[in-house]
């Protein structure tokens, strides 16, 4: 197929910001481009060839658009995976394949393949209802605290919380979940595998999520993680397993705890892009975005390695803010040294909704991990 | 001003391959930009929030353009300098100024200010046509060879022609123009300036275009210059002292013969993102589109340093290859490391027309070279 030529077609599910972002490199590739999102100002809509408002989530929507197309890829996971089968049957080349979305959707899918296919991961129960929980406890065969994670439709952190005690048991909603045993861990890492159909792989360097010490949240995005070269090859070879594993084709962020005894757990994956690689756009010889784009087309696959070392931050509504969307001393985090911000282009804030992101890069980690920490002071993602 | 709020607009003249990749910055900021050009299928016109059709050097439709912007810029000298004269007095910020357009877009205009401003560029004469020439031969005023250069219009080599007798003469246009004594050069030189309207001004790395041995073609831009640091040094200056003179608000492209006395003489100046530049997106810390954006929007400027060494090769038509284009081993290409096509989008290739541009990155400089022969002999820009 001649992805260069004008009378191909690539469709993309989802047109927000990862959308826009693997939207640069279509652009510089000319490639044509057809978007499918929900919001008629999805931060994708501009740079595409087509744009169509549509429900990824429904199933006539989502095979009337892929027919159109020649090769169709996703950037949430959130969309009709029955419609991606479909569509995979009449021809349309599906990249990630509907069967490996279908694995990840649902984590309890996720964590059993992790099991058949002995990938370490966090021991874990399925329960249909949260309501089942109460009685394994009881039983024994779970105890507190451990992680509830909503078995669908989680996403950036909703669906997934520490329950230290029936207290916190009570609130959640009643849908099918799992609870996982609660894992204390030294570093939260992530890889990102490239894999083409022909079965080439490539890793990015391994990063590192650093923990706001208060706040638990991620604050910093360190690339390359700050660990001993053997773990950074353990968790390498997890990832790779992990995407060889599921046989897929696309980028495969795999996230994993490094536990207090230099264990690798898998915690989850991500089937597309994802923020833990935003740094390789100023980072890396190939960002991660050209990287699916190679991927799903059987190109060769780029260079993953940095061409300097990065820091990412995301741009979080502050608390407090609701409403159109001001990036108060924007000018000053420009006049700091390797520092590229990426605004998504969402009109309105919201508290902790990400609406960027700033990528810091240095030939010297440590001075672009403090640079980081100066953003991080500066910026400010406020309502007008 | 607040540039990054929904309430600002951009206004770009011309559509081009420049406009298109000066659009890959606004996206990554998501500033609000209109767009201007002649032709509906407009590389830019995909990216941009406004398009309009329209012709460049039209007074009114520049000057009804400009009106509805907060800041102009342009991608392209060949427009109509009278309107933007108009809409600086209307309250515009247009960037680069009027005033230094007028300067540059006429060449013996051009020539008569590096005169006045003491700034090193080969003799010439002016001629209010090529008619004029012969009698200035005649009387002596005048030797073959000489380089015949076109005042207005002139444009990616078109209107500049080696004149070496009569014969070459009379097959010249006879419109306004100027007579450049041939100047046998070792290198010739490009460094881009930028400068905001604080008066901040930063220089990227010289560059050399590297000549074909025999079709005398640009075949390479190489970044940095294989020259010794004392000639780097004293073109950085001559093309800071350029910017200056100017009072130069934005990228200054300044191309220099470096002479057999190494002597560092100005060929001419382009006030705008620059071929010589492309190397930047992959290469630099600040691609020259961001900073140009920096500089007319009076933001600090970006850090000019490359990330890694880098190599250009433009891709243009093959001779005997007219009509609609395909990108012949683009795929190969992909296969070696650190390459990056850039693909405009023209649907159509004529001979020599320029439709992309290949980068090619690498710590190593001699490497990056290598590389980009093997570029240059693998991928053909033919018609289908």
């Amino acid at each position: 197929m001649n992805y260069f030529s004008s009378n191909f077609k690539l469709g993309i599910l989802g047109g927000g910001q990862l959308g826009k972002m693997m939207l640069y490199d279509t652009r510089k590739f000319d490639i044509y481009t057809c978007v499918l999102d929900p919001s008629p100002e999805a931060p994708s809509k501009l740079a595409c060839n087509e744009f169509t408002v549509g429900d990824l989530l429904d199933y006539d929507t989502v095979v009337n658009f892929g027919k159109q197309v020649d090769v169709l890829t996703f950037e949430i996971e959130n969309v009709n995976v029955d419609a991606l089968e479909t569509l995979e049957k009449e021809g349309v080349q599906v990249y990630p394949s509907s069967k490996t979305l279908r694995h990840i959707q649902n984590k309890g899918t996720q964590k059993l393949f992790y099991r058949d296919h002995d990938i370490p991961t966090a021991e874990f129960s399925r329960f249909a209802y949260t309501s089942e929980i109460d009685e394994a406890v009881d039983n024994g065969g779970l105890s507190y605290p451990f992680v509830w994670k909503s078995s669908r439709f989680g996403y950036d952190g909703t669906g997934v919380q520490v329950v230290r005690s029936e207290r916190d048991l009570v609130k959640l909603p009643n849908v099918e979940c799992i609870a996982e045993k609660l894992i204390p861990f030294k570093n939260e890492l992530a890889v990102i595998v490239a894999r083409n159909e022909k079965g080439d792989m490539s890793t990015y360097p391994v990063v590192e999520m650093e923990f706001h010490p208060e706040a638990n949240q991620v604050e910093y995005v360190i690339c390359p993680a700050r660990i001993p070269d053997d773990i950074a090859k353990k968790a390498e070879q997890v990832a790779l397993k992990t995407a060889k594993a599921f046989n897929h084709v696309g980028l495969l962020a795999v996230e994993m705890f490094q536990t207090r005894e230099d264990e690798i757990l898998v915690n989850e994956v991500a089937p597309r892009p994802h923020n833990s690689g935003h740094y390789s756009i100023e980072g890396s010889y190939t960002s991660q975005f050209e990287q699916h784009i190679r991927c799903i087309f059987g190109l060769p696959l780029g260079n993953t390695e940095s061409k300097v070392a990065g820091v990412m931050v995301n741009l979080v509504g502050a608390e407090n803010h609701t409403g159109k969307v001001v990036y108060k001393n924007i000018e000053n985090i420009l006049a700091l040294d390797g520092v590229t911000p990426h605004i998504y282009g969402k009109k309105e804030t919201r508290p902790f909704r990400k609406m960027g992101h700033v990528t810091i890069v240095n030939k010297d980690i440590t001075v672009a991990r403090k640079i980081a920490e100066k953003v991080k002071q500066t910026i400010e993602v406020i309502s007008e």
